[in-house]
């Protein structure tokens, strides 16, 4: 009986993987440009780390993560996102100490939530995001959600929309979080389990609830934009300034309240406005985390970042019907007829890869019709032909497949000569 | 109180990092030259495989896998090794039915082995590989060890060893097994626990011990080499024969034994012969499966591959004392003075960003000489210089680090003429 792969998980084949590939390619020039370096935080995190940071009450740490106990008997947890061990690894490696302040971080990498499975939804997806931390400037807030921007332009993406809130500093959350609790205390018993324990622990989340999504004590709900305090009113009024120094169109949503429990001033999310790509439009989220540092057992050190799922960036190019260029071609098939001409290809092969060219030759020791017919496949922009006459006569055909042109090179300018051709 | 990492695994930081990427980015160019494309597969997998594959009298099955339980109550484990899971992707998607044959795949990311944590031993490690699936041709597995030697000679190692040897057909390998059963059983007793539990069920697993090497039956054991039979021995030359029409050195070891179980014909070595490298010297392990796709449940695919450790091959780069172009230095780094000019900058990075630079500014609402001290540690090419009386006047001073010579730009055609200044 055959083993198969574990539900929820896909495996990504050649064909397909060039998208991953091509933007995460495009996300490491970017971070490039824009200072960001990367930070490979392990697989795996002592499960506490998410119960401090993530939060308790949050769907992730109730009942999505992959947990179980190693070999020492230490409770471990297959990350389910990246800010958390992010900022562990800051705190831990007290990078609050570096000269070069704000420390910038990206990572890339699989992330794991044991969710339903559905589609386009897995138990492993690949993440990227970034990671400021040590500044308060709102300049930074504008730099993190521009970085993501152009992330996805870059890639051609054209039907995006920018959300953004403030939550606010914590005098404000505090504010807004006792009128939440006034707001519904009284009529909690209307509201699903979830909500009637968040509205102790984190009333914010009530906001967020899919299932009484209509009841209409939402729509009546306090807003934190009336509960900012002046400084808090200040830094979002700045953080707006600069996006649209920017020239970045954002809207703002009272209402965006983001999952994770860290969050604070400002937060935002980048949604697909495709027609094309269904009910789950939210490509990005990200927010300002200030305190985060200190719950993990660190110095205050303000931060902001986001995260963005690859596979939902795919969705939305593939939605927006944005081409690709995926299927690149080689260089030169090597097509060779008799033992002994066969036998020289091998070391052709290698003397053409290395002097750069993507190349190929046959390994089934196939008839010539059927090595005619693999180079087509491999769209070959080159097939050279080496028989045993070529062989004795120290020499090789080589055909555009372009032009149809055949020229014949000696054997011992090859590659010399190949370039000349490739080149002309 | 702090939370630190799991015990065992690290934290890969800039300034470390980019050996990582550079290797990476390496064995991806080389990987498309030699047609391999990625595939990748998930973190975790069914247990079983590996039981099936990598052998449940290996050290990695019985001591050393990440094994746990997921919420749906399915056994399943994080991967410790690459190849069960490419061939079990093999197998699961039908690529042996894909018109382009050999499948040749390479993979990329962290294996884990919760091994005693130890001086460049981790629990969670990078692993690059590749596999060749459906073809039985000698100059297949040559074109795999040039693969890998090609990656190492290409980032500068040069104290390179490689072994090879042949297992041996399933015919050979059966003869040499009950040579080895009958030469190591009189006298078992003498050995440990391990090895006698060794001789009925992989006796060639003997040979591999490190807690017996000295005893004399090691030394005396029948040799593999002296069972193969005439198919088993016309492939090993001709395996040989390639690699020295190749040019790649090697010498032949008979007590080469790969560890783990699925190997047949080809297995191969590559060793760091650097002083510098201690202990530990197999830096590439590789050799011919057939067989394996049908012990997980496909048809019939010879397959051949290798993988290697990503932090073995830094840590012999740095025994060899190798360069690494790592640190590059940003493009510019803009300075400001002043509210206006500070908030005009946010603007100007981004364009710069844009238009490919890379380009940082302060965050931390630094004074001036503290802005240039930043700039200073980011080894930039330039420093613009944006206070509130260029603004006004429209211009923007800057400076070449290298020759020093200062030029004022019109803030309007900025990017053109900062290109201009870039180029020249």
């Amino acid at each position: 009986m055959s083993i198969r792969i574990p539900r929820g998980t896909q495996d990504i084949l050649p064909g397909e993987v060039e998208k991953w590939q091509l933007i995460e390619e495009k996300a490491r020039e970017l971070c490039e440009k824009f200072q960001y370096r990367e930070i490979r935080t392990p697989i795996f995190e002592h499960t506490e780390l998410f119960l401090r940071s993530v939060g308790d009450t949050t769907d992730i740490v109730q009942k999505e993560m992959y947990t179980f106990e190693d070999r020492g008997g230490r409770s471990l947890t297959l990350r389910p996102e990246g800010t958390a061990s992010a900022v562990r690894s800051f705190v831990e490696h007290k990078m609050y100490g570096d000269a070069s302040q704000p420390v910038k971080l990206y990572y890339m990498g699989p992330m794991f939530r044991y969710e339903r499975p559905q589609a386009g939804r897995f138990r492993q997806f690949v993440q990227f995001g970034v990671e400021a931390i040590g500044s308060a400037d709102p300049a930074i807030d504008a730099e993190v959600i521009a970085l993501a921007m152009s992330l996805y332009r870059s890639m051609g993406l054209q039907k995006l929309k920018l959300i953004v809130n403030s939550l606010g500093d914590k005098e404000s959350r505090s504010a807004h979080r006792e009128a939440l609790v006034n707001h519904f205390k009284p009529r909690i018993g209307e509201f699903c389990q979830d909500c009637q324990n968040r509205l102790e622990k984190n009333p914010m989340r009530i906001l967020d609830c899919k299932q009484d999504r209509e009841h209409e004590l939402m729509k009546s709900a306090p807003s934190i934009i009336d509960y900012l305090n002046d400084d808090s009113k200040a830094y979002f009024e700045k953080v707006q300034r600069y996006l649209k120094n920017l020239d970045i169109d954002f809207t703002v949503d009272p209402n965006l309240v983001r999952g994770l429990d860290y969050y604070n001033h400002t937060a935002f999310e980048i949604m697909s406005d495709s027609e094309g790509f269904g009910a789950i439009t939210t490509l990005c989220g990200g927010g300002r985390y200030n305190g985060l540092t200190e719950e993990i057992g660190g110095p205050e050190a303000p931060g902001i970042g986001f995260a963005l799922s690859i596979e939902r960036f795919i969705a939305a190019l593939e939605a927006e019907k944005v081409d690709m260029p995926l299927n690149k071609g080689i260089d030169c098939y090597l097509v060779s007829l008799g033992e002994e001409a066969k036998d020289y290809t091998v070391g052709l092969l290698q003397k053409l890869r290395m002097a750069g060219y993507s190349a190929e030759r046959d390994y089934l020791d196939r008839k010539i019709k059927a090595q005619f017919k693999a180079a087509d496949r491999s769209n070959a922009k080159f097939v050279a032909v080496l028989g045993e006459d070529e062989l004795k006569a120290n020499k090789i055909n080589v055909k555009s497949m372009e032009s149809g042109e055949q020229t014949e090179l000696g054997l011992d300018s090859f590659i010399e000569k190949f370039t000349e051709l490739y080149q002309s």
